[in-house]
């Protein structure tokens, strides 16, 4: 099947007059699940990972992924024609030099506009620079290849009230347009599907575990357009939105409205997330301005309404992980069998039961022994391990879509009595953990400084995290939302009062354990002074710690505080919506500890 | 006189139809100090500082200096006409959007490519970028009305023995061929002096400060021409770089030689270095390979005999040191009267009197009182406070240029008895040097998340540090040297073994007191194992902290044991070359303390 379909688009290419076609495997929106219609890379090589890029020419194929995709490409790829490359592996060439070796720097490879931004068409033109090799992105030959194509989604899409998302469209029109002004730029592109949700407070389900709905929008001069699947939008929420300006139009008129903007608008392109299909379809008459866009950094600083839901979200949250936990924990004690998979169940089932349960906000990760060391166990790998009292680990990880914000929690659990080894490597992580919790920063301080901060403990003992230890969340949006991280990549992004990020250090032992801890934190200014303004976080995830995995002979005096006053305070948030059995359960789990 | 410069300039800039003309300050080399001729900020307008923008327009002109020259510029810009506008300061424009103010977005600006790198040039691109502003950059219009314009320098050039360099210039010009090689060029650019004196083993000179010769490199398919003042090279030398393959030109054929490279050629441009004259001048026919310096990380990270020198060369200070503050301690208990700049040159005097002594490799700075929170006191400034016993504090940063390498400390001490509110500042300075020195981290760490740690103990008493805690240092070379360095800004250099890092956090409360600790740290390795290679820092620089402001109550164990570690090994490497008497005094100094 897939060796037909390559034959195809070799056809193709041949029409088109292309040497190489690229697939990044990416939808118009740069989305983290691209919906049926751009899952171009999985239909033509059955790969179903969610990161890899496809090079194609005349005589071979081949796909790029990362380490956590290789067994599973090379299973899928059985059969394609297509060869796997694993990247950043000793000796594997890059895709930029392969293609640049196998066209002998000489000839024109095609790649869809609309399936890449500004910034990695940047970073190929620099790999082509030297060469004679020319790039083509006016382009998408699975239009012409793919027959039956999946249509647009069609979700039923919904506007978020006042009360649930604490500020008006037209207020957040009225921000946008006044950020445009400052920046001397008249016109915004929206792309991004949770930059466009967030900006006319409206939702959908359109893209796995994001709940935003496709679309473009085009904001010039005050007025807004927004091009989705129009079939699909009710009357009552057309009216509405048109009572705040913002007209609805089909999502393929969208080229063509780029093309007629007026001659001598000024329009803001942020290379992060406009893509290069935006500019070819851009009026020549124009002028580009490239620069951050500002809804990225609005949508990132939550308002007081989200952050007071998301408070609420937080405590469903808990009550579920607990009643998990004590479920579990009774399973196991009484012999029952149970996998990976079956735990995964128990734990749907504490959200489900609550009130305001929207979905998952990614596939949760249970990862028992040994699975515990691979970081994105889970998907499409079975987890059928049977959990047994033998000492090992047991790595949670999961979030939730409440209809008050979005949650994300790790604990990682030991199944009967401790070992020494995973003693010491819990309480390292767990001392970095609380080292960003305790963090003071001065404002204008990045994700990559308190980074720092959170990897020094385990640094001093010659350890590391393979990871960034925090990403930003949304608000019933992405649970991974720019700008801000908590990584060592030194992305330039300040940290700002209001800010959510995850505080989530691991340590990974490959075919040994893995252990994860990560709770959710509010960013808040902390004091004013000589120095200026100092910032810090709020915890907001609430749910115990695994004590039996702590030795507090290795924290200070004030990681001891820390913990028990942080535990403290899951009890006293969450006492009040437990059962006896449960409170008793909680206390036993948050009892004080000392040095 | 200033005024009739400006005319003058004027006139040229109508000639050459130009509406504005930028003055970087830069000499074609971007060096730290220009040597006279290209002086043009300080002959145009009189202002002496060190860094500075000026903007000229037909009936306008202004300076743009940051904060540290803003009263040294509006003195020295008395009856110039020409305006000074205060970087950074609320409600000053930029200079980008004044002069497009100025020319209503519709003109021609004049920049001497020769005085700007190719990164700063895209900044004015981006800057100019959506008006109908054109940057000129092949002009330099101070060549027609700068009548007796300074001549190149023609200080002594001299060439390093092997046993001084380490490494022979054949060994050197080899590992750069072979870089080169692996990046897929064949030529190299050599525009930055250090860069040239590192490969070519060669001193100078023409430099303030750092001992270098000007001049360019081309170093092409293995032949490389040096373009210097060729009459001041002495025979010998010639020989001996001709031995290698080095051909020496006048130092006005480099243009001329870059427009003839060969069609075909692919010649490597570092941003960072490169001038937009290079590229203006450089031959249509070859290929621009952007990336980085391969000398730049090469020169970075010293040789071993390097480093057994520069052992050498922090005996040599320490010594210098320990000797200056005797005399201080002395000739203040005596009451004699005591200007900062007389303990300038008792400083100076405790150096000259040691063998092998090259130099300063900066202006050094002495500072009392509340002129200790000017962090670049001294150059220009008078410097005529008395010193008294009266408990204010002296910081005193210096550095020189042994025939063994090159220093650099801070030492900050008090006068009399301590203040309560001193002793507190410096020992949360002391805590911050502390976990720079003790870090540890994986190979790959970048010196922004080293900073960090650095900060942390300020941090979290609402402190902060106003500039950089470390920069690199060159051997014989520019006391400031990339590409590593440990601040804030996201510099996506990582820190290796054997690069050398300052180590200076200090607090500065204006109008009160500045503090500031500064030693050399070697980086080095500590460990390999499950998680990859450990780095640390091993310290270089041999001289006694202030024991009366440290407040032991405040520090860990682990820190106390660091300073009692640190001061006995400071006896045990100077005792060998001290008297009894300063054996005794720094026994005093260096006592074992505990919290």
């Amino acid at each position: 099947m897939f060796l037909e379909r390559l034959i195809l688009l070799r056809a193709a290419m041949q029409r088109s007059r292309l040497d190489a076609y690229i697939i990044s495997g990416l939808d118009p929106h740069a989305s983290e699940n691209p919906p049926k219609r751009w899952q171009s890379r999985r239909w033509i090589s059955g790969f179903t990972g969610s990161a890899g890029l496809l090079a194609i020419t005349k005589d071979k194929a081949g796909l790029w992924t990362d380490f956590r995709y290789w067994i599973q490409a090379s299973n899928e790829l059985i059969g394609s024609g297509i060869e796997l490359f694993r990247v950043e592996k000793e000796g594997v060439p890059k895709i930029y030099d392969w293609i640049l070796e196998e066209l002998c720097n000489v000839g024109r490879v095609g790649i869809d506009g609309s399936t890449v931004t500004l910034r990695m068409m940047s970073e190929w033109r620099l790999a082509f620079g030297n060469s004679s090799v020319d790039i083509v992105t006016r382009i998408d030959l699975f239009d012409e290849i793919w027959k039956d194509r999946p249509l647009l989604p069609d979700s039923d899409v919904y506007e978020l009230d006042l009360h649930v998302a604490g500020e008006s469209r037209l207020s957040r029109l009225n921000r946008l347009a006044a950020a445009l002004k400052s920046s001397r730029v008249d016109t915004w592109i929206g792309v991004a599907l949770d930059s466009i949700a967030w900006l006319l407070n409206i939702r959908g389900d359109d893209i796995k575990y994001v709940p935003v709905a496709l679309g473009y929008l085009i904001f010039s001069e005050g007025r807004a357009v927004w091009y989705t699947n129009k079939e699909r939008i009710s009357k009552r929420l057309a009216t509405s939105l048109k009572q705040d300006g913002v007209e609805i139009a089909p999502y393929e008129d969208f080229p063509a409205a780029l093309g007629e903007l007026r001659k001598g608008l000024r329009v803001l392109l942020d290379e992060n997330y406009i893509t290069q299909a935006v500019l070819d379809w851009l009026s020549p008459g124009v002028a580009q301005k490239f620069g951050e866009d500002p809804i990225v950094m609005m949508k990132s600083r939550k308002n007081e309404i989200e952050i007071e839901r998301i408070h609420h979200a937080m405590i469903k949250d808990g009550i579920a992980l607990i009643r998990f936990m004590i479920e579990l924990e009774k399973s196991l004690c009484e012999g029952k069998e149970l996998t990976e998979l079956a735990v995964r169940e128990i734990l749907n089932s504490k959200r489900t039961e609550l009130d305001g349960f929207c979905g998952n906000s990614f596939t949760p990760i249970v990862a028992y022994g040994a699975n515990s060391a691979l970081v994105h166990y889970g998907g499409e790998r079975g987890e059928n391990e049977r959990l047994k009292l033998d000492s090992k680990l047991l790595l949670v990880d999961s979030g939730a879509h409440w209809e008050e914000g979005t949650t994300d929690l790790t604990r990682t659990l030991v199944l009967g009595d401790p070992d020494s080894r995973h003693i010491r490597d819990y309480t390292l992580v767990l001392k970095g953990h609380i080292a960003v919790s305790r963090a003071k920063f001065p404002r204008g301080t990045r994700g990559y400084q308190v980074d720092a901060l959170g990897r020094a403990a385990l640094w001093a003992e010659s350890m590391d995290c393979g990871h960034g230890i925090g990403h930003g969340v949304g608000y019933r949006l992405g649970v991974h939302e720019g700008p801000q991280k908590l990584s060592k990549d030194p992305v330039d992004v300040p940290l700002e009062p209001n800010m959510i990020v995850s505080n989530e250090p691991g340590i990974y032992r490959e075919g040994f354990w893995g252990i994860r801890i990560e709770n959710l934190l509010l960013c808040h200014e902390l004091s004013r002074g000589d120095f200026g303004i100092f910032l810090g976080f709020k915890t907001l995830t609430l749910a115990p710690y695994d004590l039996k995995l702590v030795d507090a002979t290795m924290l200070s005096d004030e990681e001891v505080t820390w913990i028990n006053k942080y535990h403290w305070e899951v009890c006293e948030r969450l006492n009040p919506f437990l059962s006896i059995e449960e409170k008793r359960w909680l206390k036993s789990k948050t009892r004080s500890i000392s040095n």
